[in-house]
């Protein structure tokens, strides 16, 4: 009888931690990469960045210090700043295609106000994989310095030169090591607003459960298609990583012949940041937007400071994601050549 | 060519302020019912939580006050502590039907920290539907004494003796209102997560909008289903409503047949306050739960302490969900008589 009436045919919430066979299949999927993880380990929630903000809401009271590489996805300042804490950046440079810096720099950045070291692998905006070592340096400090490590690992399939790898995989990681997935990148499911946070520090999921609850739930739809993903992963990932390979090496060619720019070959995600021969990448983006065209055509690029909490850094690079296809992504640096081309030429003019 | 790869078939993020198609939509909808709304007023949310925690982010700084009258829906403290506010209770009184209180106890709660009065019509938790004149005075005092007036209308649809009514129909309302809105009552789709933040200051907005960025969008599914939902939103709305108003007349009429318990007609949402005659209403819910059974059956109520911030208040209520339909809420409703009349006879014996 209320079967057939219309409004008893219900959307309703899913539990606040999530859908339990989506918790489960999460488990399953890092057991199946050897790692030792079990539904209680894993909070569902609205999108890699719900994730991350619970992470820091749970860790933080107003005033501490999250330290993470920069330059860094911007948003990491903003969820840092509504959990009332303060992001402190530490440089990484181009030159040294943007790996982690030593285990002293960290160590120097240590203040008693510090409560989580936050990395991105792989790094959205740099595209830098790191090192296994300097993972390793990195646990291993958290652990002696009693730090939470928060891995923003939503990108860990997109490493082109060898395998991914989840902090989990490093001993001793469990002890410290808070970790952000998500199915937004790995299904190109960013609409579908799931992804996970995942601990064995069961204190960090209770109190992110309890910030859980005040949200009722994540969306039922995208849990219930994120679940069928999550049974055969790898027949939707392993086309898709070599597409974005071929995108990867492309980019990576066509930058190579253009005067001037510097861009070390990416190793994961799909950004990567280059040097370009301007003074301010700021004026240039802005300039190839309002003033440039070739054919009716332009490109557009995100500005490198826009990554960086330092002053000042950055000022002339620029994040490129290769989202495009091979095909149109060539012909954008092509595109990007006949533009710095003009702009020097322009900018020479106006002296 | 790329159309023909599986991971060019993508369910991408949609623009942070909602797919503009739905913006357009809400806007539409107030706009039937007499309210000068345009897509710009709209911002579409992860449900109505995130409208609310929105709301209060962009209107409060650390130590700030938010005025609600008691009792109210528990989460409503935690948005509040998480935007590092307070939540500063205002009784109302189950002899009163939860009425408002006078404009003069709201003024008089006024300090030089309250940013914004928050009210919840129809409420959960007592099923009061608030009157024009308590609501015009309330808009008239956030007006004089610059307050914001977030009016949580998500079940605004839900009035049994009456017609709904949003704080957007009383002049000058809209100076000073922040409407939340959901289609998660409105359509039974909690699960969808998706609501919306509607106010004319735009301000607010903005400042809204930049916290909507950095999660960066609403779940898509849910906005594309909602969409098709609010073309014609009666169709569904208009047997729902019915079937609640059975509901509601059920339990208040079984309710009046239990000797002690009081409960004045609920007039709004699908909820209503009742006082037991128990010194305790938590200990009672336990009981309930751990060591009464009638038939192998028992009843599941929300003890009223949970829904006050004063200490001691509530003591002797408890929060009905009329969800059910109206046969097994009339059971129910006579399992909980049984109930009472054991809990007393448990009582008086333990004596």
């Amino acid at each position: 009888n209320a079967a057939r009436l219309p409004f008893c045919q219900v959307l309703s919430y899913s539990p606040s931690a999530g859908v339990y066979a989506l918790r489960n299949a999460w488990a399953a999927y890092y057991s199946s990469m050897g790692i030792s993880i079990d539904e209680r380990d894993v909070l569902v929630t609205t999108g890699g960045s719900e994730a991350l903000m619970f992470a820091l809401l749970a860790l933080c009271n107003p005033g501490d210090e999250v330290i993470t590489p920069e330059p860094f996805y911007p948003n990491y300042r903003t969820f840092t700043m509504m959990a009332g804490a303060e992001i402190k950046p530490l440089k990484t440079s181009i030159e040294d295609q943007f790996q982690l810096p030593s285990p002293q720099a960290f160590e120097k950045a240590i203040t008693e106000k510090t409560r989580a070291i936050l990395l991105c692998n792989p790094s959205n905006p740099t595209g830098a994989v790191y090192s296994l070592e300097s993972l390793r340096a990195v646990v291993e400090l958290c652990q002696r310095k009693n730090l939470a490590l928060i891995a923003d690992e939503v990108y860990r399939d997109f490493v082109y030169d060898g395998q991914p790898r989840s902090i989990f995989s490093i001993p001793g990681a469990s002890d410290v090591a808070i970790v952000i997935d998500s199915f937004s990148k790995r299904f190109s499911a960013c609409g579908a607003r799931v992804g996970c946070l995942v601990s064995k520090i069961h204190p960090i999921i209770d109190a992110a459960t309890r910030f859980a609850m005040s949200r009722l739930s994540p969306p039922t739809l995208g849990q219930l298609g994120g679940l069928a993903m999550l049974k055969d992963p790898e027949s939707f990932v392993k086309p898709m990583i070599a597409e974005f390979r071929q995108r990867r090496d492309v980019l990576a060619a066509e930058l190579a012949q253009l005067p001037g720019v510097f861009a070390p070959n990416a190793q994961g995600a799909f950004y990567l940041m280059a040097q370009l021969p301007v003074k301010s990448s700021e004026a240039f983006c802005q300039w190839l937007l309002t003033d440039f065209s070739h054919q009716g055509e332009t490109v557009m690029l995100a500005p490198g400071p826009g990554f960086y909490a330092t002053p000042g850094a950055g000022h002339n690079e620029v994040r490129i994601a290769y989202v495009l296809a091979a095909q149109p992504l060539r012909h954008a640096v092509k595109l990007l050549g006949i533009a710095l081309e003009k702009y020097q030429q322009v900018q020479q003019s106006s002296l």
